[in-house]
């Protein structure tokens, strides 16, 4: 019973992970389909959501399941706990990534309004937070988590030097406004994954140290 | 035991009003002071979001130590992970509303760039349905909870009604883009506050039938 139990939990990390390689996958795809202005490829990822939406519905049904029929304690719980809200994080990454396909599909074939280079960087940075944060979810890796939640300042920045810049270019040039906003949504988008990233490390942080680090209001759960 | 255990429940879902209560109210004052241009009733708005914050982690913590302590089965569990993922869907509508009276500020006492009709309206739908769906929580009353989805279609319409319209009048006049882009991003929020709305009708009805009904996958929970 024990040993199932522990096998158990063995699995639902290991479906969260894939998850998480998916949300990571589409993320990457709908910023590559921006790029290249590739109308395929953001289809593709719009498609690719259905996937992890049925994956998070799988991984709250196991969790559930899980809460039911071992009533685990301390850790164990704050594990499955973690993972529920974990699951539904990713889920609003896929989301994101499918606002950012919409946005390239708006923006058909036309030759892009500035060179993209905000934008791509602001991908990678959003994207290696969220691979980090759940990397040392696997490894109970506090630490890593709290440097996570420091890195999300420079998205932050970069989401509003996009949103200046492309007010600039809309002012000068009013033809390109339509396509100037959906840049900027792409933005935000991007800024919103980097924030779900924290949330991520913020859920490790409780699950490890019993701690909910949430709104910078620092405590230790009853 | 039993009947302490049924208290606390009590006290739990009391909780969940008093934050329901507050959410709504925090996304009125914001749009408030929009209509009023009313940058002290913003930075109030944004003020009230800390007590939001501060009752999600108290609702969290309560769930914890009930999940910990009473090993709760069936729709009792059901109840407090429902309890959970609500109070952190009223986290985040308190979250859009700071979003938006940083937009009331943005546009300080300045001349609204056209009246505010749709906006207003879309307040009012997306707080109704919240309104509704916290109403449906506690009456476990899923048939209303399944109404309160299908309404979400006219506020995301209004949505991009604004969009539109707000997008003609900057390429008419490049002064007010940025004025016109705060216009945007507050309908935009106030979109996400419906969908939270749905969110919490969803909860709504996995708790009271122990069924998903996310993503349109509608299934019973093993």
């Amino acid at each position: 019973m024990e040993r199932h139990f522990h096998q158990d939990l063995e699995t639902l990390k290991a479906e969260l992970l894939r998850m998480g390689g998916l949300a990571e996958a589409i993320v990457h795809k709908s910023v590559e389909a921006l790029q290249r202005r590739d109308l395929k490829l953001a289809e593709e990822a719009i498609q690719d959501d259905r996937l992890i939406d049925r994956l998070e519905v799988d991984i709250d049904h196991h969790a559930i399941d899980l809460l039911a029929r071992q009533q685990p304690m301390a850790v164990d719980l704050r594990f499955i706990l973690a993972a529920l809200k974990i699951s539904n994080d990713l889920e609003r990454v896929g989301d994101h990534a499918v606002n950012i396909a919409g946005s390239v599909l708006r923006l058909g074939t036309a030759p892009p309004v500035k060179p993209l280079i905000d934008i791509p960087r602001m991908a990678e940075l959003a994207l290696g937070m969220l691979k980090d944060a759940l990397d040392a979810f696997v490894r109970k890796d506090s630490a890593t988590a709290r440097e996570i939640l420091r890195r999300d300042d420079t998205v932050d920045e970069l989401n509003r030097q996009v949103h200046r810049e492309l007010i600039g270019y809309m002012v000068e040039n009013p033809t390109i406004i339509s396509r100037s906003l959906e840049l900027i949504l792409v933005a935000r988008n991007l800024e919103r994954v980097a924030d779900l990233a924290t949330n991520v490390a913020e859920e490790l942080v409780f699950f490890t140290e019993a701690r909910i680090v949430k709104h910078h209001l620092e405590e230790t759960t009853s």
